[in-house]
């Protein structure tokens, strides 16, 4: 059976993922990401209303044109967890494909939503759940399937897929870490890949994200930003004045801490910014986390406003606020509260969590400084970097291949100078650049199976 | 009563920490502290010979020659706890007073075992035990009183020192970190430290240790460093090959922690190298840990090498060595593990943990560097910075500025550089530089009573 | 005759430059300044439009509430030159002081346009112009002079005013570099500077610009710059598509290079953006540079948009537009290029050289990052740092102690981490903190003499 | 004609530069360098008695263990320049070729010297010189020449050898900068390069050092550093104490600079240690460079501490010293004349110039660093980077790209990170990675032309 691999997108760049495997006649597409670093550093731009080709000429969205040189039929889309950087194109993409979007529950909801805000085209795509640990078959011929194997990242509900094929299977790597106590979730499903790797034909292909490849040792485990957190939030639970806290809003294990630390503290939680209000709440209402019953999400700016009105009325020693704006994002709660845009007052000594690393690109760091000068002129006290990354680091790539012992490598979610260190790091495995390790750039394919 | 503090030295860099407190007649010196990397640049220095007069010139020690514009009768040399940069001149410089060292059971120990080792100068000098919540008279005056507040820091048994006088409490803070969850030892004693901001005169003076004055937020508990640690060590459970760890020898919680994880993963944990030997002997001795009855410690190259024979031969998979070496310097275990030296040969893949932080400092960098590399040239793979501060991030310092409210202020453990954040962060609770902010280099006296 | 100094603005950053000398009856102010990133900070302030209280509040303005506590009339507001650290606040202050401003030419014309730009308040003190080299009597005690040095510095006309007194010198040594080949204007005077360390009481007091003085050896010659800057012109002679020029707009000399360069690889220099014309323009009518007469300053955004018609008409290979951005501000010639908004179209392989360094500051460096991205999505190839400070590295600063020989020494334009350096330096010239070297905050007052 | 390239050392490093291009039946050896900081990270290693094996085993030398799967005759072994990474693994795998060695004069000397320094093998193969711009035959077809076009760099007599097939040309273009006007030999022969591009079958490859690929703009000309080493030298033209200058000391311009400046302000140069002498002497002795007839240069340490003693009775005042150290090297003048191990006494104020830059490697910087600092502790104040690179940034790069219209691009020089730049820089000209632009690992055979 033929097997092709198309590097689509996030190649040369962290963001705007898609990769399609081609199996005999059946083809898998694995995410459908935005770059948003390539829309923000326009002002003004409205991506709802954009067309495809304009946001493929500004790198914003994966240019899948190479799509038309893979001879077979799409059959499912595949997003493999439900940040903007996998899931962010396919109200742009997807409704080119006559193929269903098959994803775990969360990452559908997230889905949906996405769809439903697009303003320039309908996508119809049908919406398929489908938990971690099942299978389904792809296409007709019998000997191709789908699988969801848990994994954990900074986000709930993530999946590596992989494609099972008589020549191999084909693991899509992107994103995790590995983490054995993810404080909300399962564990990742290590003994599963162990088993991949050892069955069948065993492993013919493995595509890694690369993000943190050249970082030393092991990425901790949510549980140890749960613990520094705690620290964090005990240290202060005699202060009486105002305290706030900010994460990804995405990141729902992490609220919950928040979440819970409030209490312990004898504040109340209140979250607040619009996709706080989202995140959240979809995960509430699906069921993925317990969170209080009477917990405050406000996303619409007339509610937060009233909120932060009713706090500053009631005492702000009562509330922890958790707000949007871990990045300085010009239009997050979090900076306008620094810039003084909003009912809630500061005043010196009040404490301000970054529970969240900056980004480090120029632009988001000047911003982010920005906002932190903001909220010092007032009088705030920052206390930032309470984090870990979502992504292995080199330990776990070394993990990884030692469980799958995959035939052929191939890095993503980098450019190649991130892939550099995986390429280090694979060589030391014995394999070897141009025969089985595939550095590639987007829009190529990779023939594996030619025959 | 006339109160004088002279700032003899670490008043211009981090190293040969030496201040005396005057109360009328009476005289405390807090701390004689060696500035080791003035040694080191040197090839080939042995201070064990050495002349004071020689080390002063050379910036290793302190110049205590302004203690001879202090006129009073020095009763007491209190080193505040074990670290080299706080007890390394007493060998050198005490005995010139007449007067005893009085220092908290584990302290006395170390100074107790630098004296042994010292070649030029005999001293002599009483070595008086005290505990953490003691007071003792200093000086007949009835008036002055010297008490141990318990604190934490990056070694057990650290003490902040008061001298209680009539114009108030002169408060040493030099080193701590605010720790309510110490894995060994008691919390720091905040309750303390706030009575005596309270009761009679207050706090006339405090002295900072301003090393992390620069730095935001808050120092993690031992705890938070604890549970990083545990996650690193258990993602090698399963790993059979040779796992090695360094840590610093003297910070006895960490030792003991890597001790229990090392069990917990199904390894021997045996300590290795001069000064492993020494601190965590002293503590067991001394009752401050509780090591496992069958520790090994071996601290002696022979017995050291002999030890590494028996791992290889009964496998590396059973043993975790605990070395010295983790700034990669030259002489330390590690370092000759890395170059070969030892009878531990590395394998590929191989664990090499890190428990510290690499202190920035170029020399010290590029040793590091050097060690690491060599290191990896055998397969080693390298986890490092499981670690937190010893000190004070500039949270703390505002929760010790509001537990003593102190009449004047003085940055220490520092150049002027380091004071300056300090400096910063004391105007915003309204101390004015010149006014009751006091900038001191090495060698001053700060008159604060003058009647 | 009592000397005392307040150190009022520019003593905890660089910007808002305030200092005021009185000699027995007699004040002499030397630059009122503004902290342009306190305003930038905030989005949508006009400094046109607001009272000093405000500016003051928002750290822009000196704070000048500390005069009050000065006995005795000013008698001078001597602006040094005419950055708007130095005079960027006389229209919110100088008002308040019965005080001719008292300045050289060049400064004297910028400090005029910048009051008749004001809105809030009337301006009306005299406006006096003083070469370097001249002396004036001070008062009526026929005991103070003030004299100006002449200085080399990033603008032109730059001087360092000297107070002559019974006790002797008070020199200002705000800002300059110890340039020998300035390119335009004389060398710095030396000569007169070892003088004044020799004549009569010597020098009683230096206040010195420490922005380098943690910088190694000697800032370069502005010819230095210029010869790096002839060579990356000459690279591109024989390109004959676009090359866009920036650099600070008051640097009239790195102008006039740019100039000159473009005429030899036979381009039609024309300068862009309000300041460019206002600082040039300036200059040129003075006479203080002898442009083209044929060269076209366009400051008005119309006029601006059509030269660039007019350019994109006639070939981008026969111009070189000399444009204001070289921070990437955001309202600034070369970020709305970079944004596309201009008739100016960039084409792969267009160059844009940056004859400016990168203020190392977060905001900053992000609009820059932002502004070079937007410039090379468009094809555009970056020069950059192709230029020389203003201030005196740590080699400069000892020659100035050398030739000066000041009793007391006070370090400015920084805050106390930047004074740090210069701290040390001075100790090296035997200089002791708390006795020579004075070390102040804003609003502090040094007396020296006190009879 | 068939076409093979083997890409044997430097593609995973910069250091240890090792390519072979076959043509037919005849095969070119470009460079057998040395990677100098694999043997320096062990202590005590002495390459002149080791064998090939083990250096190739540290990764000190190229592993030419590939050169079995070249089919063909080796009929030339081309080092390009004379640095250590270029030529320094001649003397250790020359010997298992039988071909003669060609080259410039200038390297041809050096090669002559290392061979003869060799302990271990005999290394007899001809030694045949080759002006630039000349052209030979290789092997007896007939279609196979060489020729040498004239480079600039930092080393005098560079190269960049061409291989002209029926095919098309074979460029190895390391190491280079594009400088016009280069203070000491021929500028850059870009008319040649511009001919070769043009004529024939045009370029087939182009192998490009991509050191600096990843910095922007242009690496200024020799005669900006020039410039500025005369900017500074002239500024301490008043001094009369102990001037001290070091730079790389095969960069024969920069010596001349040095050399000529010192005359200029009045001081004897005098050049000191053992590889000043060795290629200073070399130089002159061919006649690239005119030095002063009474110029000392001395390499022995007797010779070199009797000059100093000669100096330091004579007077400082009138001797400007150039010496080995620039980088902290241990053993080198600087390093000891750090220590305090040599005649020559520092004073306070004394001035050491250091004209080159710290090569960015940990070890490397904390050599350097520990090296200023005991100078420093003598009072020496510290100019350093006086310096320009060697080696093309990106607008050369785009420069060469335009002249030579390569078919196929080989980056080298550096390992996959450095490549990544020069891989973004290529895609920009339309170079395709996988394609055209082949990233390779050292070993790999490329293949161009297969018929």
């Amino acid at each position: 059976m033929e097997i092709e691999i198309a590097t689509i997108g996030g190649y040369e760049e962290v963001g705007r993922q898609m990769t399609a495997v081609r199996a005999g006649d059946d083809v898998v597409i694995f995410d459908m990401g935005l770059n948003l670093s390539k829309v923000l550093i326009h002002d003004n731009v409205e991506t709802e209303r954009m067309h495809s080709l304009d946001l493929i000429d500004m790198g914003a969205i994966p240019d899948d044109r190479v799509m038309s040189d893979i001879e077979g039929d799409v059959q499912a889309i595949v997003p493999t967890h439900g940040h903007l950087d996998h899931i962010g194109a396919i109200s742009k993409l997807a409704h080119r494909y006559n193929a269903p979007i098959v994803a775990t529950p969360f990452t559908i909801e997230l889905v949906k939503q996405q769809i439903q805000s697009e303003e320039k085209f309908g996508v119809n795509n049908d919406l398929v759940k489908m938990e971690a640990g099942e299978t389904i078959d792809i296409g007709d011929s019998g000997n191709v399937q789908l699988e969801f194997v848990n994994v954990t990242h900074s986000i709930i509900d993530a999946i590596n897929p992989v494609v099972h094929t008589p020549e191999g299977a084909i693991v899509y790597g992107l994103d995790k870490r590995m983490d054995h106590t993810p404080v909300l979730g399962d564990p990742i499903d290590m003994k599963r890949f162990r088993e991949i790797g050892r069955e069948g034909a065993g492993v013919l292909a493995y595509i890694e994200d690369c993000t943190n490849a050249g970082k030393k040792g092991r990425t901790p485990s949510e549980s140890v930003a749960r613990r520094h957190l705690q620290d964090v939030m005990t240290s202060v639970e005699d202060y009486d004045g105002g305290i706030v806290a900010t994460t990804f809003s995405s990141h729902i294990a992490r609220v919950k801490s928040l979440v819970e630390f409030a209490q312990d503290i004898g504040r109340q939680p209140v979250l607040l910014g619009r996709s706080m209000e989202k995140y959240s709440g979809t995960a509430e209402r699906l069921g993925f986390v317990d969170l209080p019953s009477d917990l405050g999400m406000y996303g619409h700016r007339k509610s937060v406003d009233r909120t932060f009105k009713r706090i500053m009325n009631e005492g702000k020693g009562d509330y922890l606020p958790i707000v949007t704006g871990h990045q300085g994002e010009p239009r997050a709660m979090l900076t306008r509260m620094g810039r003084g845009e909003t009912p809630y007052e500061l005043d010196e000594g009040d404490k301000v969590i970054f529970s969240a690393r900056v980004i480090p690109e120029p632009t988001n760091e000047g911003q982010r400084y920005q906002s932190e000068t903001l909220l010092r002129m007032q009088g705030a006290r920052i206390y930032d970097d309470i984090h870990v990354s979502g992504h292995l680091n080199s330990e776990g790539h070394y993990t990884m291949l030692k469980a799958l012992q995959p035939k052929h490598l191939i890095p993503a979610h980098q450019d190649m100078k991130g892939f550099a260190p995986y390429a280090d790091l694979a060589a030391h495995e014995g394999y070897d650049l141009g025969r089985d390790l595939h550095v590639s750039n987007n829009g190529n394919i990779i023939t594996l199976v030619d025959e």
